[in-house]
């Protein structure tokens, strides 16, 4: 296809069953995923942006890189676990992560509102560095703009990062295939429970905090112990299940999971029935999954399991022969259904 | 010096004298550099971010890359000659450009303010991707936030750029050697009176539109040349003073300029008095300095200007003997005069 054909001159999206962007076009469910592919892949199609990935993979000269980027707006600036300097810096290297590069560089695009407490901005730039400094990457380019009092929310973080590929796999939705185990890194949910309860004071008995983490090491050690890894995908916006229904769309393989298989601790599933949230769909920021031959699957648990610090990987389901592209769940009742992704907002900036 | 003893525990900028964060934390002048200077660098210190360059330069396997990094907060969003879009493309390439970079990838994170028109995210969407297409770079990797009404103001957007260097030069501050002709690209101002008349609604007998224009092809023609082009830097916020002060401070050299030599439209120069701007400082999105050897000098103007469309390119001062730092000014009348930084706030959110 070439590339000016392909180009839309009218916009993919019908503008007209949304003629203003919602909170939920961020949400991370379906407004947000029609917004990406009605209107931001069109507009912008090439070949690297189709892949639907994480990040992009490239090559310049005899370097396989990785590039991807993430802004943060998260609210409140600082909740239990973590702080939105460092969810700058771990959420972008998990990307990176995801794309199985070594991270290696980070930008930093700073936009202040008017009237930040200067000292809050040191302690932000600080966690930031901090927070580089845990996974061995360097910010090494950045920039700031200031917008008046009232059109800005204290400050919004943007970074992109840069890494580099050191092994020859195709880690890609595409790579997906069936009989595939697929793992879970860890419990589900806190990350989103924590925000929620920092921003509305709740209260539970335990303080739950976010599992805010970095996962290249688990990662890495997967790639290093010659596994021969299909996917990653970590669970940020909308959670396990729209990652899942991403990859299986993109792949157009089957997923059947098994809700008994997903763990969630008891505090967070507690909090998840009083607020009416589903923890398939809370937000992570530590927890990915993989997809592995099924034959590596024990090995790969064990790897992620050593990496999770307060939490187990588990396997959770695999890769179906059928090419329907959904994702199918069997509930602990034993039923099965169709996971879809959210269609609403679950809970709006979170990261 | 040792990464982590050099790490600011205390944060340099004395927090007192700016409790908060100003307007002109962000406008490009002196309070922007003391940020810049006291806070992020010493934050994030290390080798590449203490270069104080538009992008950060460093080897991946066998390839020399740059990469860099703005967010763009501009007011209007559409204004006589760009909008934020093609601002957000143009603005990042041209960072890369200054680094002597080719420019190949582009990021784009979104931040967008609930109730933005969708008609109008799908004009800047399709404005970028023509903007992309105009200089021959990709769009391959992006994020969409949205927040609350009254949180953001429409539409943010950061780009961040990765580009590859394909010849030996070290285009930086530290490459400035006394006898090196500055060379402008071309008039001054347009870009800052555009902006601030689409905001005001001022009328002026001429409409004065934006230079904003990418500078890769004529930076591109200067290496490909043979000229031996020491430093780059385009005249974005703070104008050509700030660029050359800045400049001047990391190379320690002082740098003599004329100001007959500076091209100022008659119309700029009317709305400069009108609205009392200095044209020195005021931003531009398509005018660049190049400091070359003063036997390249005729040879880059000729290139320069052939790139410059409606412009022409100048000789409009030089590096002298002299390690003061400083920038000085011949004026029209000959006095001679130290060039400043901006102290105060010249014009808010032009990129």
């Amino acid at each position: 296809m070439n590339e000016s054909t392909a180009f839309a001159p009218v916009c993919p999206l019908p503008i007209s069953q949304y003629p203003q962007i919602q909170m939920a076009h961020g949400g991370g469910g379906k407004l947000m995923h029609d917004l990406i592919e009605k209107m931001f892949v069109p507009a912008f199609h090439n070949t690297l942006i189709d892949v639907r990935h994480d990040g992009a993979v490239f090559g310049i000269k005899d370097a396989r890189l990785a590039f991807t980027t993430d802004s943060y707006v998260v609210k409140p600036l600082f909740f239990p676990g973590g702080d939105i300097g460092s969810l700058a810096v771990t959420g972008t290297v998990n990307d990176l992560a995801m794309c199985g590069a070594k991270p290696l560089y980070l930008s930093a695009g700073f936009i202040l509102e008017e009237g930040i407490e200067t000292e809050k901005l040191w302690r932000i730039v600080q966690l930031m560095r901090q927070a580089a400094d845990a996974v061995g990457v360097q910010l090494v380019t950045g920039d700031t703009k200031v917008v008046d009092r009232g059109k800005g929310d204290e400050i919004f973080i943007n970074t992109a990062g840069v890494g580099v590929i050191e092994h020859g796999l195709t880690i890609s939705p595409n790579s997906v295939r069936p009989g595939d185990a697929i793992i879970l890194s860890g419990d589900l949910g806190r990350h989103g429970i924590a925000i929620m309860a920092a921003r509305e004071g709740l209260e539970f008995e335990t303080v739950i905090e976010s599992d805010c983490a970095p996962l290249a090491a688990a990662v890495g050690g997967l790639i290093s112990a010659g596994i021969e890894v299909r996917c990653l995908r970590d669970l940020t916006r909308g959670g396990l299940a729209s990652a899942l229904v991403e990859i299986a769309e993109a792949s157009g393989h089957e997923i059947n999971i098994e809700e008994e298989k997903i763990a969630v601790r008891e505090d967070v599933q507690g909090a998840c029935e009083i607020l009416g949230f589903d923890p398939m769909y809370l937000a992570n920021e530590g927890r990915f999954i993989a997809f592995v031959p099924a034959g590596d699957a024990d090995r790969a648990i064990e790897i992620m399991s050593a990496h999770a610090f307060d939490t187990s990987a588990a396997r959770i389901g695999v890769v179906s022969e059928k090419t329907s592209g959904l994702v199918t769940m069997k509930s602990l009742i034993g039923a099965s259904r169709i996971v879809d992704m959210f269609s609403g907002e679950q809970l709006p900036r979170i990261c």
